[in-house]
């Protein structure tokens, strides 16, 4: 097995795709639009093997790139045609599910200006979506949806009208008198609280699940994490205080005052992914009496000695969800430096054996990107407030 | 006064910023970064003059230029420097108020990283704020504020599940029993649902209208438009029968059963900017049984001919708005081409003498762009629903 040659840090706590790692095949010629794609534009294209192909036209530019995951393993040297056009394949095929990427234009770092961008890496980017051969369950289906709403709420300890998206299940509107748990659902490093439904497809993961009876319809709030400034390698310096006041003191009662929900401890869960992750262990195991659902997706793992260390976790705490994707299970295990590596898998075992209810999942052939996530999502959802 | 010389058709659909028509003063060193920039990015930048100064990293580059605006009037030609930025001024002061543009750097078109992306002109486009002397009436302040949410609703007549932002106003959630009129709010041609919101600012401006007790609290929905593909010139042969099934029988009825509406005709109103307006126009005078008020916003005119040929209305309208930027007025007279042209402030004070309740607002010094919708929405939103 090839080892992915990062550090810890970045393995948890970065976004980057992995070239799938298979002897380059001959390319299949059935390149079509990629569905991220801006309205009406051809490029990228992406083909049935995974291939990504770009078209960028710059007719008097002197060179043109893209850089697509960490290292620019997915790079790509675009090269000039004679209509002006640059174009270029990657060397092999991506990784399933969605990856950012960005060109650099004459040492300019732009957009690819054929794709809807999306908020990663502290910066609006280009994304290109590799169809997943589980596509299925975040598809958009003929099935009842539930909404996905902005709403702003008053911050007294930021000062600021924070911004939040809450995804209410179907018939949160028709019936005018149940009242629903809920799942904060946190980001990762570098994005804010539009990734998990635009990247994440968190809605129609939900929508889909609720159809076919494999979740209990809830609401989802999903805010932006980054209270502090955090850099790489920084975080375990992190201070989660600003943000669990907003979290826990300001959006929380807002959203139960303002929405219909169950508010007791029993159904209110907390998600994150990668730096989400970091936050969600953080407040959780703070406020042990307010959440009773805990999901750490890519970003950490959860040790008996955690628990033992935090009074009341085995009483009060009815899940503790830990995914990562496979990839990043390939890489040397993560944790903080000069500590000893922790293995998520064998940590969520013991604390299994020790009476606690520690599911672990792994994403096939993700690395530290969304598939992971969503496909992660849709195996916590099901497991949430089944009281 | 001098005339600004646009075709009809462009001065009536396309969006285009017009440069202040003042003689260029001293530029005044108070550069700011534009509110609308990418999180922690400093350019753009807009004086307090209201020029606008652009910075763009492309080292390599030969040429990178600023397109800002119908016919490049605030184009601006960036000159690299020593440290490889490519900086420049646009020659004189922008209009106040919101305007897309984009970069052309060695022949290619792309979006400045410097600032977030607005859906116009059919594709993802770099915005500038220059801010306005009221910007006041769509700040985001500490009032209570609805939500903005994103549904998903079937459409048997296109065969797809369409998208559609819902604006509920501040108490929809806390008050279980009260229903709202609602308004069906389009975007213009190029645009999107996701315009009133975003370069919009339609639910601030509500959210301060209400908190202030100048408006009615109303639902509103905004929805795609451009159902069929549309064309600049060729929206005079355009068949709105498309998207009037998607509204009238698809998109209503999801509404009023998923929303607390009051769904009868004195408790519905459509306007529309632009192309938006030249479709509420088609559709509110065929449905004149299910829409009580009308908002035309540099979307055309309303003649007491018009009204004359179409059962009803005189008896069931109860407000034909009309407006424009001043800068749209200062142009040619608009028209399908070959027909006389009209004039929509006469237009509109020949139909109040007629009796209707005609209300004409010209937006001062603004052109055909989102300053002039923003406050053309100011002034329509508190005639509505005054039953």
């Amino acid at each position: 097995m090839k080892r992915v040659l990062t550090t810890a840090l970045a393995a948890v706590f970065l976004a980057g795709p992995v070239m799938a790692q298979t002897a380059a095949p001959a390319v299949t010629e059935d390149f079509k639009p990629s569905s991220v794609n801006q309205p009406g534009q051809a490029y990228p294209q992406v083909n049935s093997q995974g291939y990504v192909r770009f078209r960028v036209t710059a007719p008097d530019a002197q060179a043109v790139m893209v850089s697509l995951g960490l290292g620019g393993r997915g790079g790509t040297t675009l090269t000039k045609g004679a209509d002006g056009a640059w174009t270029g394949t990657t060397e092999g095929p991506m990784d399933e599910g969605f990856h950012y990427y960005h060109l650099t234009v004459d040492g300019g770092t732009f957009n690819d200006p054929g794709t809807l961008n999306f908020y990663g890496s502290t910066r609006w980017e280009s994304g290109i979506e590799v169809p997943a051969h589980d596509a299925d369950f975040y598809a958009l289906k003929d099935v009842p949806h539930g909404n996905v709403q902005q709403i702003l709420f008053p911050s007294p300890s930021t000062g600021t009208q924070r911004r939040a998206f809450v995804y209410t299940p179907p018939g949160y509107d028709a019936s005018k008198a149940e009242r629903y748990p809920v799942l904060y659902l946190q980001h990762g490093w570098g994005e804010d609280e539009t990734a998990w439904a635009n990247q994440g497809h968190a809605n129609l993961i939900m929508d889909n699940l609720i159809a076919e009876g494999k979740a209990r319809p809830f609401i989802i709030v999903m805010t932006y994490g980054m209270t502090n400034e955090v850099k790489p390698g920084g975080l375990f310096s992190f201070d989660i205080k600003p943000f669990q006041t907003v979290l826990v003191n300001e959006l929380i009662p807002y959203v139960d005052s303002h929405f219909r929900t169950l508010s007791d401890q029993p159904h209110r869960a907390m998600a994150g992914l990668s730096m989400g992750g970091f936050e969600t262990k953080l407040i959780t195991f703070a406020n042990i009496d307010k959440f009773a659902y805990i999901g750490l997706l890519s970003g950490g793992t959860i040790s008996v000695d955690d628990v033992n260390k935090t009074p009341g976790f085995k009483d009060k705490v009815k899940l503790a969800f830990v995914s990562f994707g496979s990839r990043e299970l390939e890489g040397p295990r993560m944790g903080p430096p000069g500590a000893p590596p922790q293995d998520p898998r064998k940590n969520a075992e013991e604390l299994k054996a020790s009476g606690v209810n520690s599911v672990f999942y792994v994403s096939p052939n993700t690395a530290h990107e969304f598939l992971s996530w969503r496909r992660s999502l849709h195996e916590l959802a099901p497991l949430l407030f089944r009281d």
